[in-house]
C-alpha cells in the first residue's frame, strides 16, 4: 500500500522570499527521498487559467463579492480534484505556493470579504482537508515592501497599500495562532540563510514527527 | 416608500411550452399594472455570459462535480446580485425562466449530483431568498420529447435520454410537494388554451392574496 502523501503549503506577503524559499524546501524534500509536485493555484488546469483569467480581467467592473469568492473556489476545486489529490493519493508529496490561508488573509482580512463566508466555501471544496504543513514567511509590512522594490518614501497611495497589507499579515498571524500545530511561522526578516536555517529546521522536525 | 416587486419563475421540462407561457404569464402581470423583467440564467451580464462559456466548454472534459456547482452559482450570485435583486428593490417585478429549482431537477436529480451540495450552494448565495412564486409546467416525458420534436421511436441513446427526463420530472414534483405553497404544478398536457386557463387562475389568485 502506498503511503498517502503530505501537502504542503508556503504563505507570506510580499518580499517575504517566498520564491528562493520555494525552491528550497522542494530541495530539502527531495533529499529525504520524497518525489515532489511543486504547484500554484490555479493549478495549470486550462479551466483553471480560465477562472483566472475571469477573476483578473473582470475585478474592476464591480463584479458581486459572492461570485468572485465562488469564482476562486471553482478553480480551487479544480486544481484540488485534478491536480492535488490524484498526486496525494499516489504518494507525491505536494508544494503549494499558496492556498486557503491566502483567501483568508487577502480576500478576508485585508478586503474585508467575510470570513464566515470564506469559511463555507472551504467546507464546501475542501471538507476536512487542510495541509498538512504550513509556513508562513513572516516580516513586518515596510521591510517586505522594500525588499519587493518599493524603496521610496510612500505617498497617499503607498500608505494606503501599507494598510492593505498590515491587514494581510494580522490575518496570516491569526490563523497562525488559531492552528499551531499546522501553521509555522518563519521569521522572514534577517538574511537568507538564517531564514533557511529555519526552514530546515522546521522541515527536518516535521519529517522526523512522522511515523513511516 | 416602494413596495418590493416579486420573484415569479417558471420551471419545466422539455416540450413543457415554457417560452409561449412565459410571454402569456409577463402578458397578465402587465395587465395587472406591474412593471416586469423577464430574464433568465446567466442574466445578460458579460460576467455570467463568460462563466456560462466555461461550463458549456468544459461539459466533456471532467471538470470536477464541485467545479461545475461552483461556476453555476457564481453565475447565478451575479445574475442575482447585479439584476434581479436590484430590480426587485425598486418594485418591479422579476419573470425568470428557469431558476435553483432547476440545479436541483437537473443536476441534482437528472446528474445525481450532490442535493446537499446544492442547497449548501443555494444558501450560500441566496441565504433566505426564494422566489416568491414558482409555476412547474408539468407533463409526461413522452408527451414532452414529442412535442419537442422528438417522434421516431426511440433508440437506446434516445430511452437513456428518457430516464435523465423522468429524473429531472420527479426531482422537480419532489420540490413541489416540499413547498406547495410556493411552487404551484400546472398540468402542461393538455392543449395550450387548458394550460393557459390554469397560468391565468394561478397567477390571479395570488395577485389577490397579496396585501397591497
Amino acid at each position: 500500500m502506498t503511503v498517502r502523501g503530505r501537502f504542503i503549503t508556503v504563505e507570506g506577503g510580499e518580499g517575504a522570499g517566498k520564491s528562493s524559499n520555494l525552491a528550497f524546501i522542494q530541495s530539502l524534500l527531495e533529499a529525504a527521498g520524497k518525489q515532489v509536485l511543486f504547484t500554484r493555484e490555479p493549478g495549470g488546469t486550462p479551466l483553471g487559467e480560465a477562472i483566472r483569467e475571469l477573476l483578473l480581467g473582470h475585478k474592476h467592473t464591480g463584479m458581486a463579492d459572492d461570485t468572485e469568492l465562488l469564482l476562486m473556489f471553482a478553480a480551487r476545486a479544480e486544481h484540488l480534484q485534478q491536480k492535488i489529490l490524484p498526486a496525494l493519493e499516489q504518494g507525491v508529496w505536494v508544494l503549494c505556493d499558496r492556498f486557503t490561508d491566502a483567501s483568508f488573509a487577502y480576500q478576508g482580512s485585508g478586503r474585508g470579504l467575510s470570513l464566515e463566508k470564506i469559511t463555507k466555501l472551504q467546507q464546501f471544496v475542501q471538507g476536512s482537508l487542510r495541509p498538512d504543513l504550513t509556513l508562513l514567511l513572516d516580516l513586518p509590512v515596510e521591510t517586505g515592501l522594500q525588499r519587493a522594490g518599493n524603496r521610496s518614501e510612500p505617498d497617499r497611495f503607498e500608505r494606503e497599500a501599507e494598510d492593505f497589507f498590515e491587514r494581510v499579515r494580522n490575518g496570516y498571524l491569526q490563523i497562525a495562532r488559531e492552528e499551531p500545530e499546522r501553521v509555522r511561522v518563519i521569521d522572514a526578516s534577517p538574511a537568507l540563510p538564517q531564514v533557511q536555517e529555519q526552514i530546515s529546521a522546521t522541515i527536518h522536525h516535521y519529517l522526523e514527527s512522522l511515523d513511516e
